[in-house]
């Protein structure tokens, strides 16, 4: 299997912008770093610079619109993106819904700015049809298990497995990421065994009292 | 092969609603009736219930929302649609897109509440990934040829024939509705050769001076 | 004081389409007749063809968008609402909100389409800016009081008299209703009291196990 | 009069992120300073904290969310605007049309956290009721007039007039800026001649061949 992929959404959480975001990605760099495996940060636009300069981390946008560079004021493009310092993009967050147009049309722009791609999805079906598009990485966010705090390994590990199918018999090499109901390791090893490439997880990170400690359980049994 | 079918969409035009949906209405159940083909309508939602009452074609809604019965002002609720004696409804047509979560939850409603379901999509890979959800119908509307006045079969019966392999290949037994590009039973005669089950219009007929005229040439070559 | 208008929004409710909606219509007719009261019913648009030609009352749309008679699928165009028999139109309901730029042009259309028109707004300084558009009226709905079932009198009277005073600084005509909190006789008392010409209302008469015993009993201290 | 303020929207440009924003802010910065004029920047997001870090100017974001620090993917944060060191933020720019209640809230929030407001409008009504919200500026974009090129003292320079009246009507201290059809001196001259007290203006400059020429013009006829 490859390295499994950990992936921190910082939201607009008060706890994960500017130097806060600063001090998660120092954190995040040495336990990757001591740990062999892969961890992402997806902070809010304005830090995606600065964490890129500072350190050594993939940096993904939490969002990128379905628009060329042009007049579009206020909106995303893959392209600034990029030249920004990102490494990729979370596309269709179920904070930040995208049409099935738009889905499609933000990750053919994506890829084509070289960004790795990340669309979130909701359910089985969703998934399925998101997989089409062939992404780097689904990440399936159940909405029962958003920060629910409930583990996705007692809650409905079913759901999990159906949308790993459902994307596997759609393009085969599309890889997933279990999107909600992760705050421990034991979580990231009941991802994994689902058939999970990684996890995509927030809160449980961000907000936690010491992230450091946190990141270090959630790679402990990996 | 089945029936072919043949949706007008009436739209928000002037010529398409209030009386003027009543003579469409009447000139279409005429030539349906004379041809043994199936023509639908697909007007306002305030004609919906007056067309039913009155004529005897299917009648689709444009739009559903991904929402139940409940506090939804001024949304489309499946149920209320088929309480009204709709026999279908469009869902994410060009001018009123949904996310790609409420496209699939818009569809299971819809079902649910006993409707026939045309998804539209812009694209192969949209076509592809909306198969995914079981619609009886996925109809194709190249941006390029909505309201263009270009035949879809002079201008790319590519995107036709790679859109219904698409679906095809994800669902072999939704159908295809090619849905733009339409004007003439000529039209319909390509749109039907390359693999498609019938089409989806609008202006060539609502905004037609003699409706009744255009619809009779549509049908002529099948 | 101008007769008190008691606006009736059935919502998406089941209790509030087809059949339903009829029977509330004809409880409301009555009412209205015996009490010398307005009572308008604002239905899904599915009904408001059906409402306006059984029940001699006004019928208001629920929403309408801001487009012209034209290519918009789906959309619902003030000249359709008015030739389905609606009197007027809510416009920018707490749950279908429209930008500024909209709810500016909404307005226009449903005016010169001859349609009475509800601004609904959220808070003091919303009701201010919506009165600069002179609508005939001006619907408050406090958030906090939103279908809580807790009385506009015994939550929050001030927010209803600053807002009435608001709109009386930017428009004195502009007329005023309460759009949440009302329940009761007793509630649509305060709400004149208060300043204000009419009441707003939903979940309180539709979910009601005796509409027209609520309907009585809300005219009752007029 | 107070220094009038010249406002350039970066848009999302190729000419405008990374480092082409960079040459255009050591241009603009060098011209406000030999000028004695306030000349502003609205870069894209990832821009905001690398040009507020290496240049003397007044950075805007081109766009807030109404929403608080949260859970809230993908959004724009009026605290994270600030803490990247935004000095204002336009907000309801006609690219990024936020609904009435949102208008409201965002400029609320951005006020809370300290940033400079620029509520863009599109008429005179709106600009009016815009007005209730006391921002700092309204930017009226008079829609005949975005990327037209035409000017806008050549085209409709009543519209201006009678936003500044709509505004000043409303609330007497809020200023006004010309937010459209401005690119060369001779048309800040007319704006400001007009009664607006400034000037937002994109592809006269972003895109120009020589940016800082176009600055220089720009300031010419103060």
């Amino acid at each position: 299997m490859a390295t499994p992929f950990i992936l921190i959404n910082l939201k607009t959480y008060t706890e994960g912008f500017g130097h806060n975001a600063q001090k998660i990605a120092q954190s995040a760099e040495r336990i990757a770093h001591e740990n062999d495996v892969r961890i992402g940060l997806a902070p809010g636009y304005m830090d995606i610079h600065p964490l890129n300069v500072h350190y050594s981390l993939p940096v993904f946008a939490q969002h990128v619109d379905a628009v060329s560079p042009g007049a579009h004021t206020g909106h995303i493009v893959a392209e600034a993106v990029k030249a920004a310092g990102a490494t990729g993009t979370l596309i269709n967050h179920s904070e930040r819904r995208l049409t099935l147009a738009d889905v499609e049309s933000a990750h053919t722009m994506a890829r084509a700015a070289g960004l790795e791609t990340v669309i979130c999805t909701n359910n089985v079906a969703t998934s399925g049809a998101a997989a089409f598009f062939s992404p780097d990485y689904i990440a399936i966010e159940p909405p029962e298990l958003i920060g629910s705090g409930v583990s996705v390994s007692k809650a409905d590990p079913e759901i999990i497995e159906r949308s790993v199918e459902a994307v596997r018999s759609v393009r085969e090499t599309v890889k997933v990421l279990t999107g909600a109901g992760i705050s421990t390791g034991e979580c990231v090893k009941t991802a994994l065994d689902l058939g999970t490439d990684g996890v995509l997880l927030a809160s449980g990170v961000v907000k936690a009292k010491d992230p450091e400690a946190v990141l270090r359980d959630l790679v402990s049994k990996i």
